[in-house]
């Protein structure tokens, strides 16, 4: 089959690999027809992981089940499923408590598995033509009827859409509240859709890129241009001197200031600032335990200078960490069978699984107009 | 009336000053029968705040109403009363919603009133013979008939009790799970003694001071002995290498090391560390802004060295602030009126309020033994 | 002044009463200028209560303030100020927690209070030139600068638009469920515009009244036209013969089936017939503890026969009672005030003071396009 | 092996049957050496309900694993385990919010499966050697090492423990709470039980049997004497005329009044009357949709003469349904683990599973001082 092969840094090549198959009585293997290209992917692709080269990159996948294991129970062959980007048992004493993001038996001695991911345990990812989904009555969420119809749409609940609205779910998020969400890369505009279809009273949604902006102002969201890094201000403004009721980071450790220099700490700090006291913050940027090549001695070592003394005195809260998927899947799922959701708004480009190449380079420029590209392995 | 007056840095006097009166309509007056020394009345004392010379201290007071302003409803004159040390007015957006520790009316520019605090509004505080309460129909816990019986028992529901479960709120303790709380002082072992009340399987508390640890395995907790620094260890060992589900940080940004170099980051971290994966952290113990006078950079603005890489990919949570009290005292008051909790096991020493500045000097050494003094003005 | 008054069954009047006047020091007095007529106004109207001849009705209430008590702190003079109906003390062991539809305080020996309404204590309502307000700081709304262009809008913050909103609390409706509301009346109406807000999935409302349908039609729900007795049959067809995530009861003891006959158990048990297991039912339609002029011999003592082993079996759970207005007026407020909610598009009347007679008749007659009436008390 | 089989009404022999087996390739076989009589099962016992003669008796089991599915990952041959009642696949939409009790695969077009239950699926009890256990991954708790000393107590994990714990969930029982309870038989024994590890303030535990009073009383709960119907009146008195905060239903519909009549809607109609206004109710009693040998004529068709009109005005709700016991029972191990609960107090005789008809005869019967009986098929 043909896939997406990481081949060091900045540098990933579509070729020829064996099929992924069956390798247990409950997998199931599935021929994907739309398959991410996540931000995520980015750190690796950027060589800021210990990603081994020769993996398959993919993990916000759907297709068609074409083999199930013989132990499966409900999903069928045929089925069109969409795969949460964390592989999860089901049975262990996170799962069990929908804590699928922490699954402590798929990636034994750690909490959480993905598909083609640093750290996350052994398994290929799904830019590719097939992919092999383990514990798949577990996994595999089975769409409704208009699954083809609004492909592009369902994708989203693999990853980008469920994890933009745990960020608002980490913040408390409630109809009526005031958020800001720093960062409108997938993720930022995910939250901000997440935090409008909740009924939130006022979205802020703070980033440099006019493009991404753009996209925030037509779901409804309120752009704040950090570009003169007055963002912080803004957003005091636009709150009458308070904050915001919950703010979400969806940027991550490698956040850059507005001259464009990595500053770690810098959306926190914002965070702190600009939500009221006893307010509440999701962060679904991924942050690191360590990044060896950081320039910043605090990074190195995963910290970052943190205003935690601010943060007490205002009585803040933050919740962390990825997505649980099947948390949310299931009825973010339902507001788009129910025309209510349309998280496809976000595609910019969307491309044969042979120009992925071209994609992650593009993407991962943040070349303007480039927000979120998707492949279609079958095409 | 004879009061606690702050003089300067490790320096107060017990002295007359005029009395405290009725200065609106909505307040009380209260005859102060028993007044706490609190951990954090230690951080005046000892000039590390911008606390004005002059000013009584006192936040944790019990007594009996003496006299009611004309607007006051449901407070009766002779009614045996208990404060919370927040000041709150009952009406505002925090306070209606139970965040008493952020009240937005009684310290105006500021989320959070208290008693003789700096920073924290213009009001005097209860280490004296007199009370001024502001709001009394809502900041005074009327108390059951045993009032007098078991005084020292309900004075801890100004602060430390509701405190220590806040803690535990916080960081989401449930019956049957294991906590771990850092810090033994009074704050530490109501926070373990409140994690007991609610059914933890397991709670270990970790401190170095023997004379704290041994209260706490009086009451059912197991002491972890740090004073060689092993207390990172030992907990990871209680709990088989995973961590405890909830921690408690109860110490603050004077946090020393076994050696006892002042080690700002050093509670946090070690709770990233000790508490498993999507577990819960509740802080308490007190944070500051800024702290112009500390040896560390980062602390001097308030900031921490803090492992969130760490945090993030353990998806933790933290909740922090300021106790709200009224949101616990009613049922912390029913449990020691039902027999079920005796929180004045914290007592060591019960002094005449005259011999206040003995007590301050004591508590604030730590000295071996001096693990709560209370106040006893009428005497 | 002017106010409308109960004379007995099926007759009110506008006579000239005594002016309100501030009765202490916590009261203000607001000149009203939109006061509602509510469908629990038409409980006491029909004779159905014990309501006393020659009480002012009237507990939807909106003015400003021309005169506030000596305690008074937060609320100003010309503050426009929109009150709940529930009048609470803010400080009882039930306000404190929130629950200010059950105070203590307010109607000693009761649980709740209300403005002009029968067993809620002595208070007169608003249906009035001028009402007293009691514990004016913590039972004032205090509304935006843009409270006269929006005065219709936000006259719903009294009761329907929070009321109805508590229906879904009650039911636990989140994002992406699925809701079924018995009651297309103003408050089932605002249940259905509360689901829409906080991003169901689908929105069900059973009625027989064209006139109401169609508004629940206009605002994005489904309409189920009742009127055959295929209501049930009609939510199961639409939820896949599952029955919906959560339910409304938004009609109470008077519910009538399709023959017109009052049955007053019809809705609960219609209620736990179609929603689906584990799924929950929020109660806002009024129940009676006793109703001497029942025809219906449990109805009499307040009874219903209840399907309680379905109900048990599908392990359901219900949440009851009046709203607890102050929990959710803020909120629902800054949806108004950011344009994110119009509540207003019930109003099919407005007529002045005058006129209220007429209003009463119509509406209690369920007079086809008489869906919710306001009345101008200055005009 | 040897089985109890239910012959016909009040009528079990224990015979040969076939050996339970391995039927799917996520299946194990458990040989068990603990299994208890539970309430419900009385319900089968005496007739009232359609439970088909052959079948084995017995949900509450607690064995070794002798043999797994080739599908099995996590549970191991010798690992000793407790199951819950319920019987649950572990992915679909109910399980995978851990609501496990409403398994929609398990037992397809039901939501709920058990062991040995009628109306609960195919599968057989486990009063037997051998046990077929489905889905085992997801549906063993595998116990900690000192499982075989702790065995009485870790069998209390598979329903009367996580069931009464269920019920002070449903009601919402907090430290400091006041609970009254409805009935002393082996889950409302569970449920004081859970409150007090909760830290209720106040527990009272209404019942006729005084050998099942004084187990009440020997936990910390008070013993409250309905056998002169004074019951309410009591628990009326015990909280000063308010009510308690929270109540448990634990009898279900075959309630007895104190001269011995059957009233079905006795305990709900008194918990309306004795829990507080807005306070909670939870219950675990069974209710069935259907009685057609009742005969009182509501409770032929599952309903019940229900206080609606007092239980709405005072604000209450009601959680209800079997316990998802996967839910609770590892926290509730690792307090019988770690010392802090000891269930087996509530066992009153245990006997070799030969005996069973002489247990479930005297059980039946409330012969005094047969509280619990356990069954031993290995001894």
């Amino acid at each position: 089959m043909k896939a997406v092969v990481y081949k060091g840094p900045r540098d990933v090549v579509v070729k020829n690999v064996p099929d992924a198959k069956i390798e247990k009585a409950t997998d199931v293997l599935v021929r994907i027809t739309t398959t991410n290209i996540c931000g995520s992917d980015l750190h690796m692709y950027e060589g800021r992981t210990d990603m081994e080269p020769g993996r398959i990159f993919g993990h916000e996948n759907l297709g068609t089940v074409v083999e199930i294991g013989s132990a499966v129970d409900r999903v069928k062959l045929g089925d069109r499923v969409c795969m949460p980007f964390n592989i999860a048992c089901g049975f262990c004493e996170n799962c069990e408590r929908g804590l699928t993001g922490f699954c402590l038996i798929a990636n034994p001695g750690n909490a959480g598995a993905a598909y083609g991911f640093a750290g996350m345990g052994p398994y290929s990812g799904g830019q590719a033509e097939l992919l092999r989904v383990p514990y798949a009555d577990f996994n595999c969420l089975v769409l409704p009827p208009d699954a083809e119809e609004k492909e592009n749409d369902y994708v989203m609940l693999s990853d980008i859409f469920p994890t933009g609205y745990h960020a608002t779910e980490l913040a408390g998020v409630q109809a009526g509240d005031s958020v800001v969400i720093y960062g409108a890369g997938p993720v930022g505009l995910m939250a901000a859709y997440s935090s409008i279809i909740k009924g939130a009273s006022k979205v802020m949604v703070v980033d440099m890129h006019k493009d991404r902006l753009a996209l925030a102002e037509k779901i409804g969201a309120i752009a704040v241009d950090d570009s003169d890094g007055s963002g912080v201000e803004q957003v005091m403004a636009l709150t009458a001197g308070q904050g915001a009721d919950r703010g979400c980071e969806c940027v991550g450790y490698q956040c850059c200031d507005h001259k464009g220099h990595e500053v770690p700490n810098l959306t926190m700090n914002n965070l702190v600032k600009t939500v009221r006291p006893t307010g509440g913050i999701g962060v679904v940027g991924v942050f690191v335990p360590e990044d060896p090549h950081a320039k910043d001695k605090l990074a190195k070592h995963g910290q970052i200078a943190f205003d935690f003394g601010q943060f007490w005195i205002k009585g803040q809260h933050i919740g962390t960490g990825q997505a649980n998927v099947k948390a949310y899947n299931r009825k973010l799922c339902k507001l788009i069978a129910e025309g209510k959701a349309k998280p496809s708004f976000i595609i910019s480009h969307e491309l044969s699984l042979d120009r992925a190449a071209e994609g992650y380079e593009n993407f991962d420029a943040r070349k303007d107009g480039w927000t979120k590209v998707i492949l279609k392995p079958g095409q």
